[in-house]
């Protein structure tokens, strides 16, 4: 039925590209494409072991649009998963509307440089995406995108009106090594040394972003099936476009689980100059230490076999039905020993590259169909709801008391 | 009087050389030599400005003995001070031993690869000295250095026997950075993150060096003057020619205090590999990540100005006198902006560089003389003991109730 190329070999494309090829009804045919063809290899090998389903790989360079274009046309393409790092989001996007064909990722656009996750230059592509009369789908991972979904779903199904959102994103993983970051220590580092954000509306009624110091902002939430855990308010980017999509909400904040001994260890990377992102030079070499420190760091992909534990990712959302005050909490508990043997990657990579298919698998369905650039709560949260039901990402809903809080 | 060549040109060099030409009756020529010879002309400049004292200065590579030798009898020099890496104490000494004259270091040759500190290899060039009618002074610092001469002036007149020994070094200075280190970063980290060591005689009258965990035994000790802080059993230098040269020991510890923030810092770098002395390979080039974390610190010179707060370093000494029980603690208590105000350096240097000098003076009047190589405890300790009084380091005796423990 479709033919996808997936751009990127890493975990999350490992998990996504095993999850396609176990929906090999919808895709049809797939490429796994990426700048060190080897990993791609090693992607479709375990496929071919495993599923007996055989892709295609290539070898590209995904900051090279044309390039991509060539491969998109090479391969007949209906779709692109873009599944590589987030630095890649622009070129690919542009090699989508060259093609004509639409674009799915999974993390919005970060430049190397400023460390700044913003949505802005993506949807300025709006106009592009309509006129190559194609669609681009933002984050279709987990957070964002299943935590877009479940916000949508709230709206469609179970509020008239939604007043606040918690996200609450939990990795209770233990990886068994004193220090270690679960993706590109780079971007986790920077996103946990980052100036917390979150939003609410004034006594105007005026949406208002307000700012905290990194870290400033903690309670201990009780998670179901995993248990209480420090919970630290971040800014996290699919804030931007709920923000702007869920109507009537009056305030929306993103909180992540932290142990005190990585945060220990961050703030005494941080004191020393390690998560510096300029370069020193050293002995005659410019060093960049955040890099540095990342060759020092455990490979993020060699932790999938020795980490044990779950995620539990979700939304605690209050608002109003039939006139009264509803409070749920809509959440999925994901467990990263299954995962890994499931698909050879842990939880983490398994709770972004499992929705990235079934984004992919919207789109290339015709479910979820458009011209422009859109975010994941725009659609029909139904049948993407279900989806995870039958994908391994499983949810349940907690009524919850209105007023009742988890936190302990 | 003499003619002195120091070698080194750090913060104990600044020191050591301030200090000798203060006392330019006994030093009435002084040359400073190092690697970079700039460094040597800074410290001149401060002497000229500071004292009205012209020193004279040469670019040396310490670990060419020939060309050590070349500048001995180029400054036609009496002694030899090396205040230099004690990665070159073996070639400055056979450089003395060359040019006939005498050696005084401050620290034990440690070989660069393998952070091992002993008096093997220095020892072993006893007879070299012996055949050239010349001595060698190891370990004229503070401790190793005035600890030493502590014990031998307890030895020699305060007690009939000495029968246990706890050395105690603190250093409540404030820099006010998270984390430095208050010399080469190197050693200091290595020195913290190597297993602990002390000797005592066992049941049979043996004496055992007997192994701890890093950072295993801790104390709260009450220094004078300073107050209460945490002091850990380490091994340091100095116990291995003490153990030799102080008859009828049953046990000798050596101490020192850290805060809990630096030996956090220090566990989580160790952690992530930063305290690593092999090569890394990161972007093609070779990295060593504790020369790489010593390129991030704070260069320790930097930190004399801003230091604040005391030293405490001296020696609890139990035994029998005339037949009684008796302790004593002698120390000596120093002030970092005291020190800086006068030397340009904080206490640390200051601490090690004075005692650097006093051991010149002693070989250069030849108050302590012999053929062969010395440790600091071998000789009369009264006349260095009456310089520290002189010159800047005033010594203090607090008789102690047999039994007393100071700590908390």
């Amino acid at each position: 039925m479709a033919n996808i190329l997936i751009i990127g070999a890493g975990g999350v494309s490992q998990v996504a590209t095993v999850k396609c090829a176990m929906n090999s009804e919808v895709f049809t045919n797939i490429t796994l494409a990426s700048r060190t063809k080897s990993k791609c290899d090693a992607i479709a090998k375990f496929i071919k072991e495993r599923l007996g389903v055989e892709i295609s790989t290539a070898k590209i360079d995904a900051d090279d649009t044309d390039a991509v274009v060539e491969l998109i046309k090479k391969t007949k393409a209906d779709l692109l998963l873009n599944v590589a790092l987030p630095y890649q989001d622009l070129t690919l996007m542009d090699a989508c509307v060259k093609a004509g064909i639409p674009y799915i990722d999974t993390a919005n656009y970060e430049h190397p440089d400023t460390a700044k996750f913003e949505y802005k230059l993506q949807w300025a592509k709006d106009g592009e995406f309509k006129n190559a009369n194609t669609m681009a789908l933002l984050g279709s991972g987990f957070d964002p995108g299943v935590t877009n979904v479940f916000c949508a779903y709230a709206q469609q199904n179970l509020f008239d009106e939604i007043h606040e959102i918690d996200i609450l994103d939990c990795n209770a993983g233990d990886h068994g090594y004193a220090f270690a970051t679960n993706f590109n220590p780079e971007i986790n580092l920077r996103e946990v040394s980052a100036k917390g954000r979150y939003w609410q509306k004034n006594d105007k009624g005026v949406g208002e972003w307000i700012e905290t110091e990194p870290m400033q902002i903690m309670f201990k939430w009780d998670y179901p099936r995993v248990g209480v855990k420090d919970s630290y308010l971040l800014y996290h980017e699919e804030l931007e476009s709920l923000v702007k999509n869920i109507k009537g909400l009056k305030r929306i904040r993103f909180f992540m689980t932290f142990g005190q001994s990585y945060l220990t260890h961050m703030k005494c990377l941080e004191n020393v100059g390690m998560l510096r992102i300029d370069e020193v030079e050293h002995n005659g070499v410019k060093i960049v230490p955040i890099q540095f420190l990342k060759t020092l760091l455990p490979d993020p992909a060699s932790l999938g076999p020795r980490t044990k534990g779950k995620t539990n990712i979700g939304c605690v959302i209050r608002g109003l039905k039939d006139g009264l005050e509803r409070q749920v909490y809509i959440y999925n508990v994901c467990d990263h020993e299954a995962c890994f043997a499931e698909t050879g990657a842990q939880a983490v990579s398994y709770t972004t590259g499992v929705p990235a298919m079934i984004g992919s698998m919207m789109v290339a369905k015709g479910i979820w169909s458009g011209k422009g650039v859109f975010n994941m709560e725009q659609f029909d949260a139904k049948p993407f709801m279900d989806e995870l039901n039958k994908q391994g990402l499983p949810w349940e809903i907690i009524e919850m008391k209105p007023g009742q809080r988890y936190e302990v």
